[in-house]
């Protein structure tokens, strides 16, 4: 029995944990999974955390590191990885494409105790590129082949591109993209499609995904391999059609009792950002929904997380579940280790913001005892609550008041305690 | 004549240099400028470079620069003035409190060919406080005095603190506000009005204010004493009360011929943003909106760029005209070039992300642009179009790829390039 399939019988323990972290009844999240409005991506094999994603909860936070063919250290996407953990990241994500991917993830696994996920179909392509030939020329053992390994190591969601299909392909050549297509994923399963003139197995064969996802209790995250790269492109046909598709599938999903959520932009304008979530939530009868972002504008390179937490904050009070963070590096260069902590950080106050204008009691009470302290002028309790207290107090110790209780900015003329005294 | 007089007769050199900035038709300008829909805040002694701000035209982004009593260095402050032109600040403000202010902003003065405000507030308190009394021993010599000594030295616009009087500060006292006040010259008027028990002479005697800014063509910037300083604090009564008194004064200053704009909040959940974009331009009957962040948590020092960007970027699509940027130091200590820097490119991501979800098609065509050249793995002109090309530069450098046409990200594995290939 799936936890889905668990959720419709009654409240268990993975459950109730899930909710205790999350501060909410037991019942609410049962509902929420039984009904695929919420999941809680649990691979038994790695066994994370519980923690639930989905409607009325909590925006959560996903840290993507990974190698690349021009960067492969391990060590390093370990540090990464704790960093994201230090920083509070929900989920981590390995998209790792260089070096001995399996050894990374395994070694990934085992030292995270969050949900972990994975785009089994780079490993695919690479199977591909190791026998010296082309991503295109991926065979659908190498394809499913991928999927299953991942579910062995553990993984607790994957991302499958199975909305990109002739039809969200076709629509793509009937258009007139600035980027075609962004999603690394996206342009493997494109790529073959075209190359091999058949449809992807994915797609064709998603009876055979949810028997794996079955097996494993595997939570598919359905990807979005047309996410607009440019806000020019944003909520497009080919977009539109891939999500039809997608919302179609997540009700097979839930048929088979399979836990899935959907993958959503990339770039749009900020003013287009709440009707993507809308359409979205109901074409999918509200799935959950993780995005990358929204980027709200293209010209901002060396800060997309900064263009990302606007769209993420947005997206987060419209009715988005699950943001991926967006690093300074985006767009440039694979992150380093500092890139991941301010994407995090960043990502964690566009997720806070939206929480907070959603009425979450968790988020204004920590709004509430911050400004508190500030009220008081009690710098030990405002770096304790602040989201990175290390870059706080760096920056009160980096320019120091001659009195201790205000800061540099104002000194003497500190309106705070100005007023207070003037009111006592 | 004043220039809101002049706009009522017609077109006039001024109008039509700042029409070509903006890219848009004089008569739009002119008739905003006469109905006080838009300011060109521009004294003659000054004479900065026309800029037009207000109902649709582009979001400017103002920058605070100034010493205090901890740090006064006139050169740094020059470097930040200098830094934040550079990375397309529209407007300088000089906040400066430590140290010779009259000379700090001249010399400021002399350098900044954009829009220059000031609080001329700060300097009667000052004047007091080297006269050996406190703050609210300022006398009303002093507060007109700052006025016109700041007028004299050639000042484009100036935050008057008028709506902070006895009826707005009586409001804050039938309140339970966590923080009380965070506006330092609002702190100021109502540390006064309460220690004398008088009205604040700028509300009191307010066609003098009009009088003394017929006379140097100064744009009168009216203060908001009661921003909410804490996310709990937003849109209540104390900030109403203010509001109704301000939107008074516009109209006076209306009738004067006077040019004004209003000044808003603050810490602000992004869910109330709108809500206090459209009840200020109604009460104000649409005067030009000038806001600080707003910063949609409270939870984030060191980050409070980014908690500005997003709700700057929301209140700018939402109808606000001029975003004051916020620094990574806020709340934390007096910035420094390097956060002055960062604070501007941020609160240009905001208003640009504004003007694209407006419309605006400069906005859009830079996107466009920036989109074209990145289908086209065209790294420098990437570089050419985005907000901080050093900043995107140096990222890029830190970690080359092998292939020079792609990204340390992906490396062979490009999605554009790999899509692009396909559809040949």
């Amino acid at each position: 029995m799936t936890l889905m399939e668990s959720a419709r019988k009654g409240v268990f323990d993975l459950l109730e944990k899930a909710a205790l972290t999350e501060g909410t009844d037991p019942e609410f999240i049962r509902k929420g999974l039984a009904s695929g409005r919420i999941v809680i991506p649990h691979n038994p094999i790695h066994s994370p955390d519980p923690l639930a994603i989905g409607k009325g909860l909590r925006v959560k936070v996903n840290a993507n590191i990974g190698t690349s063919k021009d960067h492969m250290d391990i060590p390093e996407e370990m540090d990464k990885a704790r960093v994201a953990l230090e920083y509070g990241a929900d989920a981590i994500m390995d998209l790792s494409i260089g070096g001995d991917t399996r050894e990374i993830r395994r070694t990934l696994l085992k030292e995270v105790p969050v949900i972990f996920g994975s785009v089994p179909v780079y490993e695919a392509g690479i199977a591909s590129l190791n026998r010296g030939e082309r991503i295109v020329d991926m065979t659908e053992d190498d394809i499913w082949n991928s999927i299953e390994d991942h579910a062995k190591d553990g993984v607790d969601f994957v991302v499958v591109h199975a909305g990109v299909n002739r039809q969200s392909v076709g629509r793509l050549k009937l258009q007139d993209r600035i980027i075609n297509m962004v999603s690394r994923g996206g342009s493997f399963h494109t790529a073959w499609i075209e190359h091999n003139d058949q449809e992807n197995p994915l797609y064709e064969n998603f009876d055979y995904l949810l028997e794996l996802a079955r097996k494993y209790e595997l939570t598919l995250s359905l990807g979005d391999g047309f996410r607009s790269g440019s806000t020019h492109d944003a909520n497009d046909r080919a977009m539109m059609q891939e999500l039809i598709t997608i919302g179609e599938l997540v009700q097979r999903c839930r048929d088979a009792g399979v836990q899935s959520m959907v993958e959503g932009p990339g770039h749009v304008p900020l003013n287009q950002i709440a009707s993507n979530v809308q359409v979205m939530k109901s074409v999918t009868k509200e799935a959950p929904y993780y995005v990358l972002g929204p980027l709200v504008t293209d010209i901002a390179p060396g800060y997309d997380h900064i263009t990302g937490a606007i769209g993420g904050a947005i997206a987060g009070h419209a009715g988005v579940d699950f943001l991926c963070y967006v690093t300074p590096s985006e767009h440039l260069c694979l992150p380093n280790v500092d890139d991941v902590r301010r994407g995090v950080v960043t990502s964690r106050i566009a997720a806070h913001a939206a929480d907070l204008a959603n009425g979450l009691p968790s988020a204004i009470q920590k709004d509430y005892d911050m400004s508190k302290a500030r009220n008081e002028l009690d710098w030990e309790k405002m770096f304790s609550i602040a989201l990175d207290p290390v870059e706080a107090r760096r920056y009160r110790q980096s320019r120091k008041p001659t009195e201790s209780d205000v800061c540099s900015m104002c000194g003497e003329a500190c309106a705070i305690r100005l007023v207070n005294k003037s009111l006592e």
